[in-house]
Order: structure tokens, then C-alpha cells, then sequence
């Protein structure tokens, strides 16, 4: 036995006490005739005193040689501190030491094993084990272990089976690239992984199982960007017999659950269109954490020779409250952030509507103050505020005052980060029309089911046609998405027309689920969040790489392990000679 | 909506009320004037009624074109059925149709959806989501998930973790083959699939999380055999600061909560050394529903100048209380099942130690009435009983012993069904001697860690080196294996040598554990359990494919999907110019 109790609950109702422990020797500090040592383990920090006085000689003098990271076990006995630490659960006591063993030694660590370390990222990945003994990090992942039992339970509760999907596949070379695994047994074949397990929980419905759901890896093998994985993991469920609002207030219910019990406040649960979304907030993933919204100016400020204005398709600004009071710099400098090419906006023209009455605007040459306090009104502003204002294409400017209102809401505190600000994103165009490949795609997944009401414009404007699709929207994230499943065999096949796919290209890919169809599909619809970047989220963190315990690093690459590597040459052979 | 219950769970409480159910038609009788519908869904069958003279003549007319397997909504009134049908839980009433919507139609499919069906293997796996509407696969499935969800709950209420590892890993070419992956982004290099996460839950534990466990697919690119799935699902654990009885403690506890979470009747849960299990069992997977042993009679029938035995290096046997009526051809089938390649023995011999006293044996030339009967009464045999005996070398003559003692307990009714008989198979081997390649190999894999007592034979004896490994066995199956692993950097390196592994091999493959060892490792060990396998078990049932979701077949295709398959030249080309 290498313990009676954890390094995380001894307190005074221990004192006393004999004890072992066994942990890591996480800070040593020496008076010369006394030695503490902080032992840290999963669940906490407990204090050790090794005191000339009490402690054998040989015991103080081993305690005297251990570094950092050793791993010691301990017998000693639970004694009141003098000096209490509120920051620690173990704070009231310490343990005189009576025995000493060390069960491994460590050498210095490349970086601190701190709450703050000195360690960089790469470093820090490389190293993960040792990343993985840094509170917060651990604190991540115990997190995140809660969270997914807590869906497990909640869904289980609410009637879903969780049903293993397979995870050699097959290729479907539409959408993103599959990783694809070449199969010995099979020359010439290989197995894909899964992008998602999209058409199984389809065929799981069709199999009549009702409700499903899966927390599960699924792989992408796409030029990575920024705190993207090649593999993530994805809550996926899949429901019978339903319709939209039959989704939704199963999973507005799961995510109220999950938002409660972690102690989450949580004001509404809103419904938006996508078009509102866009036109309110410039993203369909918009940060409802605080109210600014965009107010579209266009017929307002047309016809005052301001060629900026005369010659945009659409001119928006947003009102910052209290903020007239913003400095020539300070704006510059919004205006420079909005130029980089990350965003790639024009710039920012804007009006302050000065607490003592006063207008002032970057375009006073074209406009008078009387113009500009008609505006303000126009657009509910009072005194003390600044607009600003974005001009150009519509899609475009939306897209820029969306990205500057988020950066707003962050540089100057509007966003309450108490706050939980849930809400649907509905009404998706079903279709997107491509430009370069002048043709149709599904804007979320060919098994899309059009809504009812727009099936009629599906032969003559199939752009018009809105999707039965969702996205959950969490702070600004988007954390889950799915639709209403086309469950009509003809139905489907009327979608893989217009998207201009060949009965040969959709029977090689979709041939199953096709056949399927012809079955007795029942009406079916899902949906799917990402695990990441939930537990991300509801930490209001960004980097959902903390929050994995052994992530890949931008380029793909497991940097611990070193992977991907080259194979051995039986290896190679094994797979290209049968 | 779709529908105010489901089809598993209106009785006579219901009687009057109106309904909406949706399903599927499972079974339709028409009486000319009256039609009965069997309306089926995940959670049952319902039976409705429509009655010429009750219900709308369109309605009755369409209930009259429906065909098997037809997806339907029907409203109706809940009804007190005539005669009661005990065998399900809807039995006391049906449904009086009066509005009747087809959701969807059907084509006629391929076996019938019946408990008993008429498909065979292929073709239920072709058609998969047919084969999941069947009761049992359904209930298997749904099992599954209950035995998924039981097991987290018991582990995270004992603080272990969910912790998620990579999927795309390194590979490492000792032991099974891997699955490999190409990278697009990285040329000529792989990920691998992992066979499990055994380093990583090392890692872990390194990383100071304590306690880990995770559901999670592994993957082996073996030749397979029947029932083997070249993915497959692992309970995979870890623990940290736990000697070997520590680990049994705990996961004894997950077992015997399991068994009696599913109403399973258990009554002893014994210890055996993998010794005591090979020569009393003949395997070390022993089945322990009957208490019949294999007995070595080696020194008792030596020297009578019967060769199979005298130049045998063990002679075994056992006895079958109350069989010595058993026919010649009885014992002549039992001959030719153990002869058979699968097993390869060379035959059997017996003596019958008849009732009515007298005795006979097919070595009668050799032996003589008291020959026999003093050797009946050595090993223990009553009158009454047949004795099986076998005789070669020892290794192989064990082997088949204990693969013809489970043949007999099945075909004799030896073994006592209801019972479920866990057991604890401990002190392996740590190497196993590879006469083809000469040299020493892990017998479970190289971080197991050498029993403390018998370190001394390390360099001398390596064959004599006891590991601390244990498996767990249920019923006549191993469904879990683990050990306690190598915490210190010397003995790993130790075991390593003996392996006769170069640094450069051990580096490349494992260095990142290695280097992770000099950093303060914890003692620790764990174990993994196959789930598709316990699953099974727990059901008394032998094909795993049963309890999996979406199986491949023996060549480790899907059929349903047709996986593996050819990707197109774009994205062949694609992983091979990047």
C-alpha cells in the first residue's frame, strides 16, 4: 500500500493521525534544523515537516538530498500548522514526517511545474506529461471528464442509446479529405476514417433505434489553421419521428442542464434566423453576451456627395454607449486592426455624439451637424456615444462590423463574461452557389431536408430554398449544428440532381444509404457539437488545445511522440506486396 | 409531432384515451371487414385495429394497401382488447385507427424482421439496418449501451477519468501489425492506428492524473479469424500508486457490481496461478460453471508396457461423474471432435468404472482390472464414472485436455448456465522463448513489470522471471488482462536487453516513454477489458459480431458500406504528390 490518504484531503479532523502518503515533491523549502516540502498529487498539495528535532537523522538527511519531481511515499503524522493557508483545502494541517521513501527521482523538468509556467507551447507539447501535472491543465481535463459523463447521463436519462459507429470506413470524396487507411488484406483498397459518423446515425435511425448518441474521434485532413486538430471529438446524436422544434428543445435542454450544473447564469434561450443573425450581428455565430447590434444606415446617408457612402451597396455602423470619450488613437487603432488582412476591411469612419451635445464625425465635409444628429436619432443613439460606421458590399461589410463588434466587446468590457448567452441560429440557405465551379453545394450535408414551406422553389430558385438545419451558438462560439434529415427516397434524389451529382458519383459514395431509404426510412434529424471546444467554452478559454490531453500542434504533428513517422521497410512491404 | 407514446408502453391505464403513435408495420391480418396492424417501434408493438364499421372507409381502405415494414402515423383511441396477450406489454388493449398517415412506404426486404429470421450472416450485414430493427440484435445493442454507461458510472464514482487519447499515433512494429495512415501534409510519412493506448495511459499516469479509464476503439491488422473484428472496443484503465492487489481489489469490485447490476448469480470470484490454471484446466482462460479437473496420471500408468504412455512425457486425464454409460459412438465422436485440425490431438483413450462394479478400458491388453481400479481409486473416481485420458507432450496434451473438458461440459450439461464464474488467472510468465527467432519475447508487452521476488532469475534465468500480470477471466473467457508496469527507467532499460532490442529500435518506438521515465514515473498499473467480448458473455452468448453495432466479416470487410474500397485518382494523387 503506497497510501492511506491523497495529498488533497487531510484537515484538522485529522490531526494526530498516522498517515502515508505518496506523491510528488512539488516545492522544497529548508530553514537548515527544519525542511518543507509541499507533495503534490492529482487531488492536492499537502505540507511535510522535517524537523532536527523530531525527525531521525537519517530521515532529515534524505529529505535533504530530494529535488524536484521526485516521487516519495511517507509515513509521518497530522499536526496543526501555525500558520494557517486558506488558499488549500489541506491548509489547517502539515505532516511531521517519520519515514521516508523514495519510489523515483526526476530530473529537472525543461520548464516550472506551475500554475504559470516558463514553458512555451511547443515545449509544453512536447513534454505534455509533465504539462499534464500543471494545475491548470489538469483542472482542464478533470473538467472535461465531468462534462462528457454529465451528456452521457443526461442523454441516457432522456431515452438515447450510445451505439459504437466503425471507424474504418469509406472514402466519400466529397467535402473535406478523409484520412484514409490502405488495407493489407485488400490490395489496392483502403478503409477512410470517419469525418463523422453522419450516415450510420442515419442508418442507425433507419434501423429503427430512435434515439442515438456518441461521443466520438472524428477526422479531418485538412491544411490546418490556428488550434484546429486533425482528429476531434464530437457529442453526436441522432432522434426518430421528429421534427425541428422537436431537436431543439431537446438539446436547449441538454445545454440548460449542463449550464446549470456548472453553475452557469443563463438569461434566454433565443431563436434566430440566419438572416437576422447576419444582419444584427454580422456572423451566424453571434456573441449575445452583450446587446450592440448593427444598424444598417444605408438609405440614410446616401446623397450627400460622400463618395464612400454613394458608391456602397450597404453602409452599417455600430453604437458604442458611453464611448464618445474615445481618443483620435484609440480609434486609429481599431481602424488598423480592422485593416489587417486577418479581417481586411477598409477602415472605420465615425461620428461622436459628445456627452455636452456637440457632433463631431470623420466625415464633416459631407455632412452637417444637423445631418448627423438626424442620424444619431435614426439610430436610437443618445449623447456620450460613438458610431461607428462600415461601408461596401453587403456580405462583406456585415462580415467586417460583425468581427469589429466582437473585438469592441472585448477592448472595452461590453461583454459580461458571467454570462451565458446560448441561442439557435435556423432558417440556413440550403444551398450555396459555388462561383468557381459555377454549381450548387449543400451548405451543410446533402441529407439536408428542405423546409417544407420553400420545397416549392426547389426546381426554379434552389438558393431560395431554406434548410431545415441549426446551429447551437454559445458566446459567440458555434458549438453544435445539425438538421432535419431527408428521409424520402425521391426527395433525396431530387437533392443529389441539382447539386449535379451523377447516379454513378452518389451510388459509389451513398449507395447504402440510398438503398436504405427504400426501407422505410422514419423522419429523423440530429445533431452534433464539438467536445473541444464545449468544455472550451463553458471555461470562457479560447485554445481548446488545453483542453485535450495530447493534442497535435498546427502542422499535424504529435510532437511528443513524433508522429506521423516514417515506417520500417517490412512495414512498407507488408503493405504495398499484398 | 409525431407521436403522444410510443408503441411499448400503452396498457389498460390508456383505455378511452386518443393517441397519436407512429412505427413501423411489423405484421398485418385481414379478416375482410376487420384489419389488425402489429405497430412496431424500439420500445414495442402495438396492436391496431381498423373495423369496417368503426373506422372511415379511406382509412380502411389505405390500412388494406399497406405492406410490411411501411412507416406510419395513426391517431386512434386506446381500446380493452378481447383477448389479452400476456407475452407483451401492450397485450391488454390496441388502438381503434381513425386517421391513418403513411410516412414512408417500403419495398419488400430481403429476410423477414423476425426474432428468428431467415437471412443469412452476409446478408443481414449487407443490410444492417434491417438486421438492427430485429428484436434480439435491438436488445443486444441496447444492452450494450446500459453495460457502457454502468461501467463509467462505477469508475468515475471510484475517480477515475474519462481521459480521451490520439488516434493517429506512432506506429510500432513489435507485435501485431498496425493499421497505418499516410500523412498528405507530411510525405512519405504515417500515423498509425492505435492497438491500444497503453502508453499513452502510461503517459498519464506519469502526468500525475491518478486514475484513468476510457472506452475506446483499437485497432489490429491481423489476419483474421472468425469473430475477430480488426476494431474492436476496450475498457482501458490505469492507476497510479497501486501494487498488484490493489488493482484486482478494485476492478473485482467493477465485476461484481456489474454482474449484479445485470442479475447474474455468482459465488466465488477464486485466484488462480497461471500454473495451477494450465495443469488443472488446460488453459488459462479456465471455465469454472463445473468442477471437473484435468488429473495427471503420468507416474500411475507408466511401465506396462504400453507404449502411448511410456513414451509420453504426461498423461492426463478426466473424469465424467455418472457418464460410463456413454455409448461407444459417443465416445467415437469425442475421438473424432478432438482429432479434428482445430484441436490435433491424436485421440482418446477411456475407462469406464461401470456402476455395477466392473471395469473396462480401450487398453485392456495392457492393464488389469486392478491396474485399473487402483488407479480409479487414485485419482478420486466413483463407480459410475467415464475417464478421458490423453497422452504426449505435456504442453500440447494440457491444451487439448482442457479444450475437450469444455466440449464435454457443454455437451454433457456440465456446465450450470445460470452461473457466472470470474476469476483472477495471476503470476504469468514475463517471457515466453521464441525457439524460431531464439530469443526471449514479452508475453504481454514490455513495460509488464517483473515480480518483485523473482527479480533475482532476471539475468540467470529470464524464463523463470513471474511477472505481475494478471488476467481476468469469465466463464471460460478472458475478458480483461493487465499489469502492473515498469515504473523505473534501469528495469525497463533491464527488460529491454533481455529483449534483445538495440537502443535504436527501443528509442525510435518507445523513446519518448523512455525519456518520460527519468522524470519522477508514479508506480502504477492497470488493465483493459474487451467489451464486445463481455458484453457477450454476459449474455451467455459466443458471436461478438452480434453485439456490435456495425461488424465486419471475416475478411474485415463492411458489406453494408462495401469497405474497404478504391479511392478516386484525385485522391490518390492527392497523398501522393504532397
Amino acid at each position: 500500500m503506497y497510501r492511506t490518504n491523497n495529498c488533497g484531503e487531510l484537515n484538522s479532523s485529522f490531526v494526530d493521525q498516522e498517515v502515508k502518503l505518496s506523491g510528488w515533491v512539488n516545492k522544497i523549502r529548508t530553514k537548515g534544523f527544519i525542511i518543507w516540502i509541499d507533495l503534490r498529487d492529482r487531488y492536492g498539495v499537502t505540507q511535510l515537516v522535517f524537523d532536527k528535532e523530531r525527525t531521525d537523522a537519517s530521515v532529515f538527511e534524505a529529505a535533504n538530498n530530494l529535488g524536484r519531481e521526485f516521487v516519495i511515499e511517507i509515513d509521518g503524522t497530522v499536526i496543526k500548522r501555525k500558520d494557517v493557508n486558506q488558499n488549500i483545502s489541506t491548509g489547517e494541517i502539515e505532516v511531521l514526517v517519520s519515514n521516508l521513501k523514495i519510489l523515483n527521482t526526476s530530473i529537472t523538468p525543461p520548464f516550472t511545474i506551475e500554475n504559470q509556467t516558463d514553458g512555451g507551447d511547443e515545449l509544453r507539447m512536447k513534454f505534455r506529461y509533465l504539462d499534464l501535472r500543471r494545475e491548470p491543465i489538469k483542472e482542464n481535463l478533470i473538467f472535461r471528464n465531468k462534462l462528457s459523463l454529465e451528456v452521457r447521463n443526461y442523454l441516457s436519462d432522456n431515452g438515447f442509446l450510445d451505439i459504437e459507429t466503425p471507424y474504418l470506413i469509406k472514402s466519400t470524396p466529397e467535402g473535406a479529405r478523409d484520412f484514409v487507411v490502405p488495407s493489407r488484406m485488400h490490395p489496392d483498397q483502403y478503409y477512410a476514417l470517419p469525418q463523422s459518423p453522419q450516415i450510420f446515425k442515419q442508418l442507425i435511425m433507419i434501423g429503427g433505434l430512435d434515439k442515438y448518441y456518441q461521443i466520438v474521434k472524428c477526422f479531418r485532413d485538412e491544411d490546418l489553421r490556428a488550434d484546429r486538430q486533425p482528429e476531434f471529438t464530437q457529442i453526436d446524436c441522432e432522434m426518430s419521428f421528429v421534427s425541428e422544434s422537436d431537436v431543439l428543445e431537446q438539446f436547449e435542454g441538454l445545454i440548460l442542464h449542463l449550464l446549470k450544473k456548472f453553475g452557469k447564469t443563463v438569461k434566454a434561450f433565443p431563436k434566430l434566423t440566419y438572416k437576422d443573425a447576419i444582419e444584427n450581428y454580422g456572423t451566424d455565430k453571434p456573441d449575445l453576451r452583450f446587446d450592440m447590434k448593427i444598424n444598417e444606415i444605408t438609405d440614410n446617408v446616401k446623397g450627400k456627395d460622400f463618395n464612400i457612402f454613394d458608391k456602397a451597396e450597404y453602409i452599417g455602423c455600430l453604437v458604442l454607449n458611453d464611448k464618445a470619450e474615445l481618443s483620435r488613437k484609440e480609434i486609429d487603432e481599431l481602424t488598423e486592426w480592422v485593416k489587417r488582412p486577418q479581417v481586411g476591411a477598409n477602415g472605420i469612419l465615425w461620428i461622436k455624439n459628445n456627452a455636452d451635445g456637440s457632433i463631431k464625425s470623420s466625415f464633416d465635409k459631407f455632412f452637417t451637424s444637423d445631418d448627423l444628429t438626424s442620424l444619431t436619432k435614426d439610430i436610437g443613439s443618445k449623447s456620450g456615444d460613438l458610431i461607428l460606421i462600415m461601408a461596401g458590399t453587403k456580405k462583406e461589410t456585415l462580415e467586417h462590423l460583425g468581427t469589429l463588434r466582437v473585438e469592441i466587446g472585448k477592448r472595452y468590457d461590453f461583454i459580461n463574461f458571467d454570462l451565458f448567452c446560448p441561442a439557435w441560429v435556423t432558417d440556413f440557405p440550403l444551398f450555396e452557389y459555388d462561383e468557381e465551379e459555377k454549381k450548387f453545394k449543400s451548405m451543410h450535408h446533402p441529407f439536408t431536408s428542405p423546409n417544407k414551406e420553400s420545397l416549392g422553389h426547389l426546381d426554379s430558385d434552389p438558393e431560395k430554398v431554406i434548410a431545415n438545419a441549426y446551429d447551437l451558438v454559445l458566446n459567440g462560439n458555434e458549438i453544435g449544428g445539425g438538421s432535419i434529415r431527408i428521409h424520402d427516397y425521391n426527395t433525396q434524389m431530387k437533392i443529389f440532381e441539382i447539386l449535379g451529382m451523377s447516379k454513378k458519383e452518389y451510388e459509389s459514395q451513398f449507395g447504402f444509404l440510398i438503398e436504405a431509404l427504400k426501407y422505410g426510412a422514419p423522419p429523423h434529424g440530429g445533431i452534433a457539437f464539438g467536445l473541444d471546444r464545449l468544455a472550451a467554452v463553458l471555461n470562457n478559454k479560447d485554445v481548446i488545445r488545453d483542453f485535450i490531453a495530447f493534442p497535435k500542434n498546427n502542422s499535424g504533428k504529435d510532437l511528443m511522440i513524433d508522429a506521423p513517422a516514417k515506417l520500417t521497410k517490412e512495414q512498407l512491404k507488408d503493405m504495398k506486396e499484398e
